[in-house]
């Protein structure tokens, strides 16, 4: 990503800042952090933080500590990055007083009750929600370009699946495999944990791959994605294997399609997303199923496996042009399995893509 | 782990919970929740979590959604497990207060500002500090195991290293090469990004294994550990390959090494984690190099890479039996390189014992 993409995103959380009357925004949550200056997508741990950024209607400032600060300067020039030692909290309180005396916005949801109280002495802290994730939420076009790429690749892989579901081969040793085709084929990691999971365990939207085997007839659930260049890709398939397929399995998989189908056709600019749900539902409750659908339609995807736009029965969320939002119903049934199938869609000027 | 272990440490927990003075405790941090009742030992995303542990004075419920029943319900039985759907929060509140009416302590570092104030309403919260991690800082006999188990696997592969560092191959491939061999031999992952560095590469504390290549004479600096049933590992090495090791690289890998001996020598229960750092560093003075060594001694590791107890000058951890801390001396010369030697350490009885 360019450097002016980066400026770009900030001059648009900027605007936002003059709009809520603030003067400075701390950004803590690492994939907004990564969003506005490509400074480490990742914390090393979720109780450990790679750095903490603020942008105020002047300036922006990447504070971080010693094992960081090349990677910083890759990214900003050295008057914009400071270094904290050890005690931080003090040395990062005493920095936002100087830079940004008046109102600062934090993230609610990424600042701990600790972390809050701490800096709070002399800071004027207001809890903000989705400054930065409602700008991610549309993506640009070098975003759209980088999650077509992460999809496709998981295609890819998706090609290579079905040869590798043979008889006697372990959801385990399956998930393994295709990680290491995602791998060799050029992606950072997995986007999640990958989901292989055979006859009953499918039934599970949260199964992890374990020693049960492929048989000579059986349904195999696969639900895996990857990160190529930061971006999150996610597509589920569910396989018959073996030539007979059971008539619940074939019926099951109609329905899951075609409420895939009503979902997608009611992907458009302007659609709230809770109407594509219920659009799947509604499928489901003609053949008197919908109770077998158990989760929401989808997710968005992009820097974070999941992120806004939610499209479920709670969700608030409208489409616009550049959203990317999974389309993935499921009908579980625990005395033989579950079929999902899962698209990633992008919202286009009028209408949808999948891509 | 056997249902008593997490038992015992339940009741651990509640003796701390009389002392302070609480009705119960909210657990919000994964590997606290692990800890407590094998409950995943991973969110989703850092921003997303699997569910939280109410452990009061004479009971304990798990919650989570409908994901992560099954997995549950194989943990506690179902009186234990209580199911939220959306929208969470009210009703999370709403059983909270009906389990515990009375004073509710919660992790401070880990629940957010948002959380802590749609929760307060109604609850009588109390920030705590370390009330799990207290008792994790102390593994036992099991966990012993466990770590010891992860570290002879990081050995093993250790002992592959050498072999794949061949001239024209990249850092990326070796990293790749060595997640591969941990994961072959049984981890289910890596416990953290290992790094892979070439020469002035080496330099970095944070480098990311890159294009950079083998050359027939370099350093090669290898910090890498893997996850195995749930314990982390951590171990450095630095190598030279070719048959012309440099001056300067040996004369700083033979100060390392001082330094770490000098560190291990003063690991015994009783000794303050602080003055085990600063035995590494007055080597260091003695060749007055102290200022290349930029971070500390080390960290506790088990279910997190990083956790208690921290060993640098800033530490007031005293060691105790049980406890496993990392003695990672390092030298850096943004000129040439950097060297670092890492041990897991276990403190014993009456001293310690490299693992």
């Amino acid at each position: 990503m360019d450097t002016q993409t980066y400026e770009r995103r900030r001059e648009a959380l900027r605007a936002r800042l003059a709009a809520e009357g603030l003067e400075g925004f701390l950004v803590a949550h690492a994939a907004n952090r990564y969003y506005l200056t490509g400074f480490e997508l990742h914390d090393p741990q979720c109780n450990e933080s790679a750095g903490l950024l603020l942008v105020t209607r002047d300036g922006e400032w990447l504070l971080t500590d010693g094992r960081y600060r090349d990677a910083a300067l890759r990214l900003l020039p050295e008057e914009a990055v400071f270094i904290y030692g050890s005690p931080k909290v003090p040395q990062v309180r005493g920095f936002l007083k100087d830079k940004c005396p008046g109102a600062l916005g934090f993230e609610d949801s990424a600042i701990s009750f600790r972390l809050h109280q701490d800096l709070s002495e002399g800071l004027m802290l207001r809890p903000c929600r989705n400054l930065v994730e409602d700008l991610r939420v549309v993506k640009d076009a070098v975003e759209i370009e980088l999650v077509r790429r992460s999809c496709a690749l998981n295609h890819a892989v998706f090609r290579r699946t079905e040869s590798l579901l043979a008889e006697g081969r372990s959801e385990a040793e399956i998930a393994w495999d295709l990680e290491k085709l995602f791998r060799d084929k050029g992606a950072e990691g997995l986007a999640f944990p990958s989901i292989v999971a055979v006859d009953k365990n499918a039934a599970l939207p949260h199964a992890i791959p374990g020693d049960t085997k492929v048989s000579d007839n059986c349904l195999v659930l696969v639900d895996m994605g990857c990160r190529l260049r930061g971006y999150c890709s996610d597509q589920t398939r569910t396989f018959w294997v073996g030539p007979r397929p059971t008539d619940h399995f074939l019926q099951a998989m109609e329905r899951v399609r075609e409420a895939q189908d009503a979902a997608i056709a009611a992907i458009r600019p302007g659609a709230r997303a809770r109407d594509a749900y219920l659009a799947a539902r509604a499928v489901f409750d003609k053949y008197g199923v919908a109770d077998r659908f158990t989760h929401g339609l989808g997710h968005g995807v992009g820097l974070e496996t999941h992120e806004a736009p939610s499209a479920g029965a709670a969700s608030e969320a409208v489409f616009a042009p550049g959203m990317v939002v999974t389309a993935e119903p499921g009908l579980y049934y625990p005395e033989w399995g579950g079929i999902r199938w899962e698209y990633m869609v992008l919202v286009t000027g009028d209408g949808c893509e999948v891509l």
